[in-house]
Protein backbone atom coordinates (compact mmCIF):
# COMPACT_ATOMS: atom_id res chain seq x y z
CA UNK A 1 0.00 0.00 0.00
CA UNK A 2 1.27 3.24 -0.96
CA UNK A 3 -0.19 7.08 -2.01
CA UNK A 4 0.57 5.56 -5.70
CA UNK A 5 -2.63 3.96 -5.51
CA UNK A 6 -3.27 2.74 -9.53
CA UNK A 7 -6.46 4.75 -10.19
CA UNK A 8 -6.84 6.73 -13.41
CA UNK A 9 -7.18 10.24 -12.74
CA UNK A 10 -10.83 11.76 -13.42
CA UNK A 11 -9.19 14.65 -15.51
CA UNK A 12 -6.01 15.31 -16.87
CA UNK A 13 -6.55 18.76 -16.38
CA UNK A 14 -8.38 19.93 -12.82
CA UNK A 15 -7.99 23.52 -12.78
CA UNK A 16 -8.76 25.48 -9.51
CA UNK A 17 -8.88 29.37 -9.54
CA UNK A 18 -9.43 31.53 -6.44
CA UNK A 19 -12.91 33.45 -5.94
CA UNK A 20 -12.01 34.64 -3.04
CA UNK A 21 -13.37 38.43 -2.55
CA UNK A 22 -12.19 40.88 0.26
CA UNK A 23 -12.78 44.54 0.82
CA UNK A 24 -10.87 47.13 -0.79
CA UNK A 25 -9.16 48.22 2.24
CA UNK A 26 -8.67 44.88 3.72
CA UNK A 27 -5.02 43.87 4.64
CA UNK A 28 -4.67 40.07 2.54
CA UNK A 29 -5.76 41.82 -0.28
CA UNK A 30 -7.56 39.17 -2.50
CA UNK A 31 -7.94 37.36 -5.68
CA UNK A 32 -10.96 39.49 -6.24
CA UNK A 33 -9.55 42.58 -5.38
CA UNK A 34 -6.49 41.65 -8.29
CA UNK A 35 -8.69 41.47 -10.48
CA UNK A 36 -9.79 38.01 -10.85
CA UNK A 37 -13.16 37.91 -12.32
CA UNK A 38 -12.61 38.32 -15.77
CA UNK A 39 -10.04 36.27 -15.99
CA UNK A 40 -11.79 33.20 -14.27
CA UNK A 41 -14.40 34.35 -16.84
CA UNK A 42 -12.38 33.66 -19.70
CA UNK A 43 -11.11 30.69 -18.38
CA UNK A 44 -14.78 29.13 -17.65
CA UNK A 45 -15.25 29.93 -21.59
CA UNK A 46 -12.07 28.42 -22.95
CA UNK A 47 -12.08 25.37 -20.53
CA UNK A 48 -16.22 24.52 -21.36
CA UNK A 49 -17.59 21.53 -23.13
CA UNK A 50 -13.91 20.08 -22.51
CA UNK A 51 -14.37 16.32 -21.35
CA UNK A 52 -11.40 15.91 -19.90
CA UNK A 53 -10.85 18.72 -18.32
CA UNK A 54 -12.78 20.99 -15.24
CA UNK A 55 -12.72 24.10 -13.27
CA UNK A 56 -13.30 24.60 -10.38
CA UNK A 57 -14.46 27.73 -8.22
CA UNK A 58 -12.57 27.91 -4.86
CA UNK A 59 -12.30 30.30 -1.43
CA UNK A 60 -8.95 31.13 -0.43
CA UNK A 61 -5.86 29.25 -2.07
CA UNK A 62 -3.31 31.37 0.40
CA UNK A 63 -0.36 33.36 -0.95
CA UNK A 64 -3.17 36.01 -1.51
CA UNK A 65 -0.44 38.78 -2.18
CA UNK A 66 0.28 36.76 -5.79
CA UNK A 67 -3.11 36.37 -7.20
CA UNK A 68 -5.17 35.86 -9.19
CA UNK A 69 -3.75 32.68 -8.29
CA UNK A 70 -5.10 29.25 -10.25
CA UNK A 71 -3.44 25.60 -9.71
CA UNK A 72 -3.68 23.32 -12.38
CA UNK A 73 -3.86 19.44 -11.19
CA UNK A 74 -2.51 16.39 -10.89
CA UNK A 75 0.53 18.68 -12.15
CA UNK A 76 0.62 20.74 -9.48
CA UNK A 77 1.29 24.02 -11.51
CA UNK A 78 0.63 26.89 -9.94
CA UNK A 79 -0.09 30.27 -12.39
CA UNK A 80 -0.68 34.05 -11.45
CA UNK A 81 -2.27 35.12 -14.69
CA UNK A 82 -2.86 38.96 -15.49
CA UNK A 83 -4.71 39.55 -18.27
CA UNK A 84 -7.82 37.48 -20.59
CA UNK A 85 -4.00 36.57 -22.97
CA UNK A 86 -2.16 35.11 -20.00
CA UNK A 87 -5.26 33.11 -19.69
CA UNK A 88 -5.41 32.21 -23.31
CA UNK A 89 -1.84 31.00 -23.24
CA UNK A 90 -2.36 28.77 -20.20
CA UNK A 91 -5.18 27.36 -21.96
CA UNK A 92 -3.85 27.00 -25.35
CA UNK A 93 -0.09 25.93 -24.62
CA UNK A 94 -0.57 23.84 -21.48
CA UNK A 95 -4.55 22.48 -20.77
CA UNK A 96 -4.79 22.00 -24.98
CA UNK A 97 -1.07 21.88 -25.64
CA UNK A 98 0.36 19.89 -23.04
CA UNK A 99 3.16 22.29 -22.45
CA UNK A 100 3.42 24.63 -19.47
CA UNK A 101 3.57 28.33 -19.42
CA UNK A 102 6.73 28.71 -17.55
CA UNK A 103 6.84 32.77 -17.68
CA UNK A 104 3.52 32.44 -15.61
CA UNK A 105 4.10 29.92 -13.07
CA UNK A 106 4.46 30.82 -9.63
CA UNK A 107 5.91 28.37 -6.71
CA UNK A 108 4.04 29.88 -3.87
CA UNK A 109 6.19 29.24 -0.14
CA UNK A 110 4.02 27.87 2.30
CA UNK B 1 8.90 20.34 -22.61
CA UNK B 2 6.26 18.37 -21.17
CA UNK B 3 3.58 18.46 -18.27
CA UNK B 4 6.36 16.54 -15.84
CA UNK B 5 8.15 20.47 -15.07
CA UNK B 6 10.35 19.52 -12.68
CA UNK B 7 8.78 21.88 -10.22
CA UNK B 8 8.26 20.78 -6.06
CA UNK B 9 4.88 20.59 -5.04
CA UNK B 10 3.22 23.59 -2.79
CA UNK B 11 1.78 20.58 -0.87
CA UNK B 12 2.06 17.39 -0.13
CA UNK B 13 -1.83 17.02 0.48
CA UNK B 14 -3.56 19.63 -0.82
CA UNK B 15 -7.63 18.67 -0.07
CA UNK B 16 -10.19 20.26 -1.90
CA UNK B 17 -13.57 20.01 0.12
CA UNK B 18 -17.16 20.73 -1.92
CA UNK B 19 -19.70 23.32 0.15
CA UNK B 20 -21.83 23.62 -2.21
CA UNK B 21 -25.07 24.51 -1.01
CA UNK B 22 -28.67 23.66 -3.04
CA UNK B 23 -32.54 23.84 -2.11
CA UNK B 24 -33.68 20.73 0.15
CA UNK B 25 -35.78 20.15 -3.15
CA UNK B 26 -33.34 20.86 -6.13
CA UNK B 27 -32.93 17.89 -8.47
CA UNK B 28 -29.36 17.98 -8.39
CA UNK B 29 -28.79 17.43 -4.92
CA UNK B 30 -25.74 19.02 -3.53
CA UNK B 31 -22.98 18.02 -1.23
CA UNK B 32 -24.28 20.60 1.39
CA UNK B 33 -27.66 18.87 1.19
CA UNK B 34 -25.73 15.45 1.77
CA UNK B 35 -24.20 16.75 5.31
CA UNK B 36 -21.19 18.12 4.33
CA UNK B 37 -21.01 20.52 6.97
CA UNK B 38 -19.89 18.74 9.72
CA UNK B 39 -17.44 16.64 8.02
CA UNK B 40 -15.44 19.23 6.51
CA UNK B 41 -15.49 21.24 9.71
CA UNK B 42 -13.81 18.02 11.32
CA UNK B 43 -11.54 18.03 8.00
CA UNK B 44 -10.97 21.50 8.61
CA UNK B 45 -9.83 21.03 12.46
CA UNK B 46 -7.50 17.53 11.79
CA UNK B 47 -5.44 19.67 8.98
CA UNK B 48 -5.33 22.83 10.95
CA UNK B 49 -1.79 23.79 11.56
CA UNK B 50 0.18 20.88 9.68
CA UNK B 51 2.54 23.26 7.22
CA UNK B 52 2.87 19.91 4.47
CA UNK B 53 -0.94 19.93 3.72
CA UNK B 54 -3.92 22.60 3.45
CA UNK B 55 -7.71 22.13 3.05
CA UNK B 56 -9.74 24.57 0.19
CA UNK B 57 -13.21 25.42 0.12
CA UNK B 58 -14.50 24.47 -3.51
CA UNK B 59 -17.97 25.50 -5.44
CA UNK B 60 -19.55 21.89 -7.00
CA UNK B 61 -17.18 19.69 -7.93
CA UNK B 62 -19.52 17.93 -10.05
CA UNK B 63 -21.14 14.25 -9.13
CA UNK B 64 -23.56 15.66 -6.73
CA UNK B 65 -25.28 12.26 -5.84
CA UNK B 66 -22.19 10.84 -5.13
CA UNK B 67 -21.27 13.74 -2.01
CA UNK B 68 -20.06 14.64 0.29
CA UNK B 69 -17.16 14.53 -1.95
CA UNK B 70 -13.28 15.91 -1.36
CA UNK B 71 -10.43 15.07 -3.89
CA UNK B 72 -6.86 14.59 -2.40
CA UNK B 73 -4.50 16.12 -4.72
CA UNK B 74 -1.81 15.54 -6.05
CA UNK B 75 -2.58 12.11 -5.89
CA UNK B 76 -6.22 12.62 -7.43
CA UNK B 77 -7.78 10.69 -4.62
CA UNK B 78 -11.40 11.03 -4.57
CA UNK B 79 -13.59 10.08 -1.59
CA UNK B 80 -17.05 10.67 -0.37
CA UNK B 81 -16.55 10.22 3.31
CA UNK B 82 -20.01 9.87 5.60
CA UNK B 83 -18.90 10.50 8.80
CA UNK B 84 -16.49 12.38 11.02
CA UNK B 85 -15.28 8.75 11.55
CA UNK B 86 -14.75 8.63 7.84
CA UNK B 87 -12.86 11.83 8.11
CA UNK B 88 -10.61 10.57 10.54
CA UNK B 89 -10.37 7.27 9.02
CA UNK B 90 -8.93 9.74 6.03
CA UNK B 91 -6.90 11.77 7.83
CA UNK B 92 -5.08 9.61 10.24
CA UNK B 93 -4.72 6.68 7.60
CA UNK B 94 -3.81 9.09 4.33
CA UNK B 95 -2.99 12.37 5.16
CA UNK B 96 -0.88 11.72 7.86
CA UNK B 97 -0.34 8.33 7.51
CA UNK B 98 0.27 8.25 3.38
CA UNK B 99 -1.88 5.03 2.70
CA UNK B 100 -5.26 5.71 1.04
CA UNK B 101 -8.48 4.54 2.27
CA UNK B 102 -9.87 2.55 0.03
CA UNK B 103 -13.29 1.88 1.15
CA UNK B 104 -14.18 5.41 0.93
CA UNK B 105 -12.28 6.01 -2.19
CA UNK B 106 -14.49 7.27 -5.05
CA UNK B 107 -13.88 6.87 -9.10
CA UNK B 108 -16.35 9.76 -10.52
CA UNK B 109 -17.24 9.05 -14.00
CA UNK B 110 -17.50 12.31 -16.33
Amino acid sequence: MSEALDLPQVYRHHVFACFQQRPPQHPRGSCGQAGAQPLWQRLQQRMEGKPDMAMVATGCLGFCRAGPLMVVYPQGIWYAPRTPEDVDEIVDLHLLGGTPVERLIILPQP
